[in-house]
């Protein structure tokens, strides 16, 4: 099963929230609720939610019932345009609706019948090519892993947070179907617990030795030589390297630097943004305190009523704390600013 | 109240399990329970577990019933190396026990019931010091916090992990008290949460204004320029001044310097242990996995069944992440293999 899928007319998505105690597939028949899932992290992941966009904005294309092709391409805008608010920090979402909408810029002439078919077969072929796409990173990027290695992995970077292989998650399962014994130090990932939840889920379905840690913990087993390689995905690449991925990425990176640890980014061609020059011009989302504040532990809560939180849903990892950037096209190297223009414009 | 007090011919604990939801007080009358009380961490800082093990080994001296000095003494003796085991990092807790037991080296002709006598006023001694120590280390620390601060806190180092006042925490109190306006952001310092329950709490009495944080955003505030100042305790300080603490506090503390943000370790001399050179000789405590898989969100638990964890409670923060060390007798600085050894002779 797919993480999202175009079915009987409607979005369908794996409602992540839930996992791994409940597996639950709501159709979206609404484009607005499909923005609100993104928002709501139903479904989240960078490629992810590239994908759902994409079928949200194919959504809209049926649900608009203009039937005069310019006043139904102008609601189709507008609708790219409420989707795109979705999440902030996640170029995919915003470069797979451009993408989408490209088709029409590129075929003025359509009817509302045709252009609505084109919409949902661009959105189609997006997600055939994201799992292509993954296998290919998972094939450049196996090739840094050796066997008998320790990797810490953080947040869910596999099939989850894809549209059905992963990025960093996709290596790491690469390498397992290559032979290579591995064994995974999976970041829990506060707040979401995105590692404790969705990657403990993939890996134990994949047949992958792992061993959750607190996230704190991961600077131990750096320090002490237990780790041979940090593998995580992105949100975001500005055009000179610096990441942002989810919260905590910076420092696991930083501390990976300090041990002499590779410290990998795994992420489709599309999470690059060149018209960011750095790190400090991609916007970082706030989510919600209560994202921090709602734990329990043995069925009680944890903070103090009345508590206040900081939320930040990721982090910078400048360029230089990164061995390199694994894409499809390849393992991207410094100088940054050279090397992934040339890989991006082809 | 005092978080461990001799009351009613008992070791009085507040279960700092249950904080904040529940206050509860339970008192101990039997020292292997108390033993129990410390490796639950019933109780648990430095300073506090240390204390805690003294009036244990007091009350081991009522328990004990041989009314011959020399096999009471031997009974004391090995009372004192079961309670030794509670738990590995913490030196004070031995500390506590040796001091406690000089006692008996320096007055071999006590009867029985004065012997008993002398171990509790020993003990009794310790828990008023405890109290006048973290005074003291308020006050220099607090030299170091200026107004308009905000600091990043790690665990919890407050009245609660010692028998009054605190250690790191007591630093942010006594600064407050002087009237400086400060805000703390609080590590909620996963698996056991000591930052969500007892810091959040502690702060939240004391009227300073705080956010809670994932473990994971501290890189983000520091990178970001929003902290001015990292504090944290110590369980164990060798003598070229690594520091052993919560799991957590070495990556925060490698960022902090990658940023150029103070970091301090606030701690008693009884933490320094000058018979391990280096941080490489401090025993870390690895915990049961438990405490990193029994999580749960929305009364749902949150790893798959049948996963595993790794668990180290504490981690080693080399000696070079740090600005200094704030002891009762003043800051500490470099070469700490000179001035710590100066510190802890005179």
């Amino acid at each position: 099963m797919r993480t999202v899928e175009w079915v009987d007319g409607g979005v369908r998505l794996i409602d992540q929230r839930l996992l791994p105690g409940r597996l639950e597939t709501p159709v979206y028949h609404d484009y607005g609720e499909v923005g609100r899932a993104i928002r709501d992290m139903v479904v989240r992941g960078a490629p992810a939610i590239g994908v759902t966009a994409a079928f949200g904005l194919a959504l809209a294309g049926f649900q608009i019932r203009a039937g005069e092709p310019a006043a139904w391409r102008r609601q189709v805008q507008a609708a790219a345009a409420e989707l795109r608010q979705a999440r902030p920090t996640a170029v995919n979402l915003g470069w797979a609706l451009d993408r989408v909408l490209r088709v029409l810029d590129v075929s003025p002439d359509l009817t509302v019948d045709q252009a609505r078919l084109a919409l949902l077969a661009e959105a189609q072929a997006m997600a055939d090519e994201d799992i292509a796409i993954n296998r290919r990173m998972g094939q450049h990027g196996a090739a840094l892993v050796e066997d008998g290695d320790t990797l810490i992995h953080h947040c869910n970077t596999g099939a989850l947070a894809a549209v059905g292989f992963g990025t960093a998650l996709g290596v790491i399962v690469t390498a397992h179907e290559q032979g290579k014994r591995l064994h995974v130090l999976v970041d829990e990932t506060r707040p979401r617990l995105q590692g404790a939840r969705l990657t403990a889920w993939e890996l134990k379905q994949a047949g992958i030795p792992f061993d959750l840690i607190a996230d704190g913990a991961a600077g131990h087993f750096l320090r002490t030589g237990q780790v041979q390689l940090c593998l995580v995905g992105a949100d975001r690449i500005a055009a000179n390297g610096d990441v942002a991925n989810k919260i905590g990425t910076y420092p696991l990176a930083v501390v990976a630097r300090e041990n002499g640890v590779p410290f990998y980014s795994v992420a489709p061609i599309s999470t690059v943004d060149l018209a960011v020059p750095t790190g400090d011009g991609i916007p970082i989302e706030e989510r919600d305190a209560g994202e921090v504040l709602d734990l329990q532990i043995g069925g009680a809560g944890v903070a103090p009523a009345g508590s206040t939180a900081r939320n930040p849903a990721f982090d910078v990892t400048p360029h230089r704390y990164l061995s390199g950037l694994v894409t499809e096209r390849g393992v991207v190297r410094p100088p940054y600013s050279h090397t992934l223009a040339r890989i991006v414009n082809g």
